[in-house]
This record gives structure tokens, sequence and C-alpha cells, in this order.
């Protein structure tokens, strides 16, 4: 697959990643090359990756625990401590091998790392392929508020490597690959028309570099978020909340990025046919996709009174208003819609029906 | 004194820094105003800066605690939490309004609050206004190592106020003082004749302004330290190892940063003198100079043992070398100079004599 150049870094595909990479090394004289993994991609990522290294160089690994609970300021005081320890100053760089909880964690580490040393991201999850690898966006969470703390920042290169991807359970996979039928929904009729038929991970994996560039070209056009990237965030506004509500449960199961804001899609689409046009029939075709891919999950009254408690905390929020991006239609979105509280439960009793 | 305008931003000085400041609140509909104070500023100055805004505006104030030793990342996770918890979002604004440690934490708050939120810093000590008010560095430690996270941002605007100076402790004033002292010594020799004369805390805060001035040219010219502004490291590595270690003590005394890097400025002196061409005379009269104002220290073997080893995690370093800023004559610096081990020494027993 071709690379994929955005405003300031490339991202590169399978063996070319791996080229780029060698190159990228042997051109800049690091002091030192971290690598940071988690106890998944430390077992499963980092030998096939490190056998795909051609120059002599020494590395230092740095390990740190998987999963969202852990994407918090302790997790960065423990990275930040071990770089120091391990001699890093301004030249050193930081691989980052792992999910978006990983790249996006070590983006922000390493942008903060003495004012900010360089690094790379080799996303090893569906999700972070298709998200993480573009934007800039790095951070972490402070207590449930999702990456309430972080910079904008751009990484030296992205590698994607599908490869990876047979590491991953399942469910992982089937996460991730709501945001790509986001980007359908979003930019492009045909893509989601495409994607909804999709059942196997070979079919997923030849559509990464789509999603790529759709999200690549928007976030092209609007860097920081002031207008058009916005659209980015469907789905995304009551889905942070919901991940955010059972991040901090001790109760409630596991649920993951993609099947959170597949709900919130759902949710929004809701809102979007109230208010912004889109029609009865898509609606109901995006429901019938996500809930045909994704388990219903029951709320109970509370529940949603927690859920629209966090909603006041979203980052995407300003002046108390909410804001939300609609459709209005399949394709097309449109951003900074104020929504009225009452309309919220309708949403949940659309979603439970 | 006429504003300073710097790469992105102006620095404004008494009543004009008042009216630079009420005409940005009414131009900028901010969702929220915060103000950071420390227990010292919020007695001392916040009366007298309220006392000045025009508008009708709710504000909401934050406080922390005083001290170097409060400038770490868990004093940010506490003022991340205030403002997630007071409505802070995207649209906030964080006046910081305190010494060096305060603007350089808040500095560093703000620009990774939500991935980034409006600050202005209105310095308070002689300190923070000739040198923290300038070139966008914001940060805080880590354990003992001195500014080792943060990032390079620029606030939207500067306000200098020496009636502020005024609240301040004699000692604090010439710690900023030998700040002031430094920018003669790197890039005006004349600058430095005429202060190394001043006695009175007026006269010093005369000449706040064209320590800014040279301060502003050099980052203007090297905005990241990639050449040029590292000259204003100088008496800094070995002087941040001092305080660092000074730091990390339990028994000994509180040393103020200008009181260290007076002690580093006599140290790279000496060095300057062995190794690039400062004459013996230049370098007595810094030693007569800085001692003339500031306490001898009387290091102890050990002491100086561990002050080496904590200049290897100076942030300036990079492959395992220490590079030094020094000087060729009073009033020109030379940077990227690389010492052999046994020199310290020879500098401490220089310094001893």
């Amino acid at each position: 697959m071709k690379s994929i150049t955005t405003t300031s870094y490339s991202i590169h595909f399978n063996l070319d990643a791996f080229n780029a990479l060698n190159a990228h090394l042997e051109e800049h004289t690091y002091s030192t090359i971290f690598i940071m993994v988690d106890e998944n991609t430390h077992e499963h990522c980092l030998p096939a990756f490190m056998s795909q290294i051609t120059g002599d160089y020494a590395f230092e690994i740095i390990e740190i625990e998987s999963g969202e609970e852990n994407k918090n300021i302790e997790t960065c005081t423990g990275v930040w401590s071990a770089l120091s320890e391990l001699g890093g100053d301004r030249k050193s760089i930081l691989l980052n091998l792992g999910g978006g909880v990983l790249t996006d964690l070590g983006g922000f580490v390493a942008s903060t790392f003495k004012r900010g040393i360089n690094f790379i991201n080799i996303p090893t999850t569906l999700l972070s392929m298709v998200d993480a690898s573009v934007g800039g966006k790095t951070g972490v969470d402070l207590g449930p508020l999702k990456n309430q703390i972080g910079v904008i920042n751009q990484p030296q290169m992205v590698l994607i490597v599908p490869e990876f991807l047979q590491t991953l359970e399942a469910r992982q996979i089937e996460s991730g690959f709501a945001e790509m039928l986001k980007h359908g929904l979003i930019k492009d009729k045909n893509y989601w028309g495409e994607l909804k038929k999709i059942t196997s991970y070979k079919e997923m994996e030849a559509h990464i570099h789509d999603s790529v560039i759709i999200k690549n070209d928007v976030v092209t056009i609007d860097p920081t978020e002031q207008n058009l990237r916005k659209i980015l965030n469907y789905g995304h506004t009551l889905g942070h909340a919901i991940e955010s509500h059972y991040l901090e449960s001790e109760e409630l199961p596991t649920l993951l990025h993609g099947e959170a804001i597949a709900i919130g899609m759902i949710l929004e689409g809701y809102l979007s046919y109230k208010l912004t046009g889109l029609p009865k029939s898509e609606l109901e075709d995006i429901k019938e996709t996500f809930l045909g891919r994704y388990k219903k999950i029951e709320f109970t009254e509370e529940g949603i009174k927690s859920i629209l408690k966090l909603l006041i905390f979203d980052k995407k929020n300003s002046h108390g208003n909410i804001n939300f991006v609609l459709l209005k239609s399949i394709g097309e979105a449109v951003y900074d819609i104020k929504i009225k509280d009452e309309l919220f439960s309708e949403a949940f009793s659309y979603y439970k029906e």
C-alpha cells in the first residue's frame, strides 16, 4: 500500500514501514532508542518488530501495563522516570509499540519529556491503526475523564503493519472496526455501504488505508479542531460518557472504545433524525448495522443519569453547552449542534426499543 | 515602559499591562477565567491585581502551595482536577499570578489541559519578570531533576508590574538579580558594568526592561534552543545541579535559584578561563561581584560528588556528553563546549579559595 503523507509526517504500510524506519534510524544519530510496550505487545509484537530492524542499535525497552485504566499521569510518571534513569536526553527517540492507550500515552510522554523528544507510533490494534495513527492527539485520562490531559504534537512517522492484528482478540478487532464505520457515516456513503457488508478480518485490513485517508483529509484541513475536524467526534460525545461510566464502575463489565462509540453513533443518529434531517431509513440502517455487530447493552435509569452527568465534562463542550456532531444524511456530518436535555432520554429509549 | 513584542505575544509593563489585560478579556469571551495563586500572592498580590480589572467577570481562584518542592506533577494533577471540577473547558483561560515556579507550572497545566487552553503570565518576582516572562518554557520537576517535564508554548501575553516586588523579601530580589547579571555576562559588557554597581531595588527595577529585551532578542533568533538560545544557560549547568542537590537534601539550608546559578557562574567562569580564553581579570571580576552579593557556600567533598552525579541528568546533555556554555570574554558567550571531568574539582577549588 502507498505511504500517506500528512502535513508533517508520513504513514508507511507493511514492508515499506520497516524500510522507512530503518532509514530514519540510520539518518538520525539518536543517543538512545527507547521502545515502549505493554505486556501483550512485549510478548506478541516486539520479537517480530525487532527482527525487521537492520541496524545494530542498543534498544532500551520500557514496559507499561495495558488497559485504559492505566492511561493516566501515574503511568506517565513511571515512564518519565524510566527515561531519566536509562539516560534519556533530548536526542533520544521513543518508539510506541501498542494500541491507542499506549500510543496516546507515549506521544504525550515524549512530547513533554525534557520539553519534547522525537517519537514514532507503531499501532498494533485496528483501532489505533485507523484512528490514533493520524492527527497528533496525545494524552491521558484524569480519573474517569478521558483524554483530559494532553497536547497536539506530531510523531516523526507512523508505521502500520496489519500483521500485528493477528495477535489480537476478535472483540478488539470489531471494536476498531466501529471507527472505520464512522468514517463512512461522516464522509462517504459508498464507503459505509461497502464496509457494512464486511465479515472477514482480511477485508477489514484491506480497508485500513482508505480509512486513514479519510481521517487524514479531515485533519489536514483543520489540524487543531477549530471546525471540520469536529466531525470525527461523531458518536463520541455520548460514546465517551458511556465509556467513562463503564470505566468508573466496578460492577459493570468492560466496554471497549469501539463498543461504546457504536452505541454513541446510534444515539446520536437518533438526535440527527430529530434535529438535522437524517432520514428515518438511514437511522434504522445505522441501528441495525451496529446492533448486528455489537452486543446490546442494558442501561438502567440510574446509569443513564450518571452518563448524562459525565457529558458535561466532555472536553468538546464550551460555555456549559453540549456541542454535538450530527448527520444530515449518511456521508454528511454537521457540527456545533446544541441539544436540549430531554432529547437524550428519548435517544436512549430508541436504543432500547 | 514600552511594551516588548516577541514572536507571538507582547510583554506589557505597569499600567499598560492592565490596559492590555482588560482589553484582552473584553475581546475574548472566555467561558471561565481562572486565576492561579500561591498562599503569598493570594494575600499580597491578588487584591491589587483585582482592583485593576475593569470588566465584571466571575473569576475562579485556584491556590497552590509555594516553593520549588511543589513544582511537580502532583501539584499539576491538583490544578487539572480543580479546573475540571470548576467547569473549565477549551474556551477557558488561566492567569498565572506568581513567581517562576507558579508561572512555569501554570503554563504547563494550561498547555496540557484539554490539549491546551490560553494562559497569561503575571510574574510577581524579579526572577520571573526577567527570566520566566520570555521564551515559552513551561514545566515541572521530576523528583530532584529540574524542569524535566514540560513543553515550549507561548502565553497570550505577559504583564510585568514591578509594584508587586514590594511584597518580596530582599533575598528573593537578590536572587532574581543574578539572572540580570547573567544577561550582561553573556551579551553586553557595558550592561554588566552598569548592573554590578547597583545597590538599590529601585535601580534594579529600572533595568527589568533592558533584561527582557536581551532575553527576547536571543529567544526570537532561536526559539527552540537549537543553538544561540543555549547561551542563556550560562551558569545553569552546574547551577542546576547545585540547586537539585540542595533541594534533595533535608539537612542543607534552602538555596534560591539565583544563589545557585551565581555559584554556577563563578564555576563556569573558571572553566571559561581554562578553556575559552576568558581573561583572568574578568574571571576575578565575576567572582568578586557574585561573592560580594551572595553568601559563600561551604561544599564538602561528598557534596561535590553528588552534584557532579546530578550533572549527567541535566537536560542539556546529549549522548552522555556534558555540554557547557562558556565565556570568551564578558559579553561574549560560546556554547556546546565539552568538558573533562577533572576540571570540575579545580573549578570548585577556585570557588573555595
